[in-house]
């Protein structure tokens, strides 16, 4: 059941305490698609500039990634994002942003983009995401992450975009500025009450709260579950890791049409989303997702399951 | 196997957005001994003024806990602490700080308190740290907390309390500070490989970081582990959280003195812990911990337990 997901493509220029990297593949769509290449077909829908090479389209290319929706605008300068990262990777300072295609990208879906049964519309423009929304009506799953400015300036069509969609994938921080609720559970239950005023969409029923190195949370209608980031002794970029968690989130849940959205499942797909930002983050950009094997997520897998699970026991416990 | 805590005995006055407290009963020791209460005996040990009355008192009496070396100063003021939280509850600012009697405070503890086989040192001076775990030479278990003012201005004398310690129960920011390694795996491990250059004693084998609302990881030399915090709607007061935490915790391990610590113990400690500091932010200071039953505990621990688990299922993962 192929995915389609929408956003940048970009080149970023990194520098963390470990080192950088100047114009290296970047951008949410590539990291999702990476990280969601492991689980099913993946198409890949944005803009590149003249300077977009075919180096940097075989990285997607050899994850068997659909790179026909990648549309290269004549003349035109890839999105780029320079930044920098503090001493302990938990703030980051945005040094340049030179939008190129991005701006008045307008997304041209091809009938196969379309034809997708599950939908990942990453943080673009609210507007840009309801538009592609509407192009896939019957899609059987649709996600969408955001992003503080999107809230600051376009809240209204933020909100009519989250009320078509069947999860939120946010940080924990705009959930709170999205809902004006500084206690997450409360601000999670407010967005799952959204839906839209008219129409057969559902509104919400699955929100993921990202909470960077402390891992990620669920709610939804019947419960919570929450997973503690993968513990790392050396993180070295975490630049693209909350759109490669995504990857692993929607990925997971594509590669089960056949099953209901059980908590189940929703938990199982969380895991493998935290196994997968671990690994994005051990190296620059895209360098360890581009390389990584099926048997690296299974073997960690099972790591963060034995990291997670306590057994109880009876005590007798006093008053 | 009774527990002694030496620190603080207080009235706080707390603002929150959610309301306020004037002078009401806190202070580390008696968090974590309220919490302790319901795994096994607790003696604390800390000083009090003339204005510290029976009621108090009554309060750590009706939880059976032994205050014979609660020490009343003859004209003495107990130690007083003035915050107030900000919106999200994550920020506070301390308004007002009076000593007292914690000014000049030297721990004097009777036979009994002598005798108990698990002591925990919370947040005081280190060196008073020091003496009181050198007058317990035999315990089985001994575990500290400390704080940033400690690692500001006596930082080596810390440094040699946590050495004759078993657990280090401290604030993430505060092992990345102590350490001055940012990654929180590497810092624990650095704090696990400390032990005192004579002696017998071990070096501490347990490291635990408090992670406020998003829980908080165990690290030992075997492994990893973490635990969300229970998640809640409604969190008003969170003053005493992280002694109430450790007194889930110590108290666990006091009550289960066959055993030896094998991470499955430390485990379920760690989810006790957890559940006991979820009541305690509930209400205002100790209110919610004093009137709590035993049964409360045992149902929020199926709870945590259900909220965190996941299972694993085979996936053919690509590539």
């Amino acid at each position: 059941m192929p995915i389609t997901v929408v956003g940048s493509i970009a080149f970023d220029s990194v520098k963390t305490p470990f080192g950088g990297r100047e114009r290296m593949l970047g951008g949410a769509a590539v990291h999702f698609a990476l990280a969601a290449s492991f689980f099913d077909d993946v198409c890949v829908v944005g803009p590149v500039g003249e300077d977009f090479g075919e180096e940097e389209l075989a990285v997607m290319r050899r994850r068997s990634i659909d790179v026909s929706d990648v549309e290269r605008v004549p003349g035109g300068k890839t999105f780029f994002w320079r930044g920098e990262y503090g001493w302990d990777l938990n703030s980051r300072e945005t040094l340049d942003t030179q939008l190129g295609v991005f701006e008045g990208f307008q997304p041209k879906l091809s009938e196969r983009s379309r034809a997708s049964d599950v939908l990942f519309l990453a943080n673009i423009q609210p507007d840009l995401q309801r538009d592609v929304r509407a192009q896939l009506p019957h899609a059987r799953f649709v996600a969408l992450d955001s992003m503080n400015l999107w809230i600051d300036i376009a809240r209204d069509s933020l909100v009519a975009a989250i009320e078509n969609v069947d999860c939120v994938i946010l940080n924990d921080a705009e959930l709170r500025q999205l809902t004006g609720r500084p206690n997450l559970v409360s601000a999670a239950r407010e967005v799952l009450s959204w839906s839209p005023s008219s129409g057969e969409a559902r509104g919400p029923s699955v929100i993921v709260a990202k909470q960077g190195e402390y891992g990620a949370a669920l709610i939804t209608a019947h419960g919570f579950f929450a997973l503690p980031a993968y513990p790392l002794e050396t993180v070295i970029d975490p630049t693209g890791a909350g759109d490669t968690f995504a990857g692993g989130l929607v990925g997971y849940i594509a590669a089960h049409p056949g099953r209901e959205l059980s908590d189940e499942l929703l938990r199982r797909a969380m895991a493998h989303a935290t196994v997968l930002a671990s690994f994005n983050v051990e190296e620059f950009g895209t360098e360890r997702i581009a390389r990584l094997t099926g048997q690296e997520i299974v073997a960690r897998m099972h790591d963060l399951q034995a990291m997670t699970q306590f057994t109880g026991a009876p005590l007798a416990l006093r008053g």
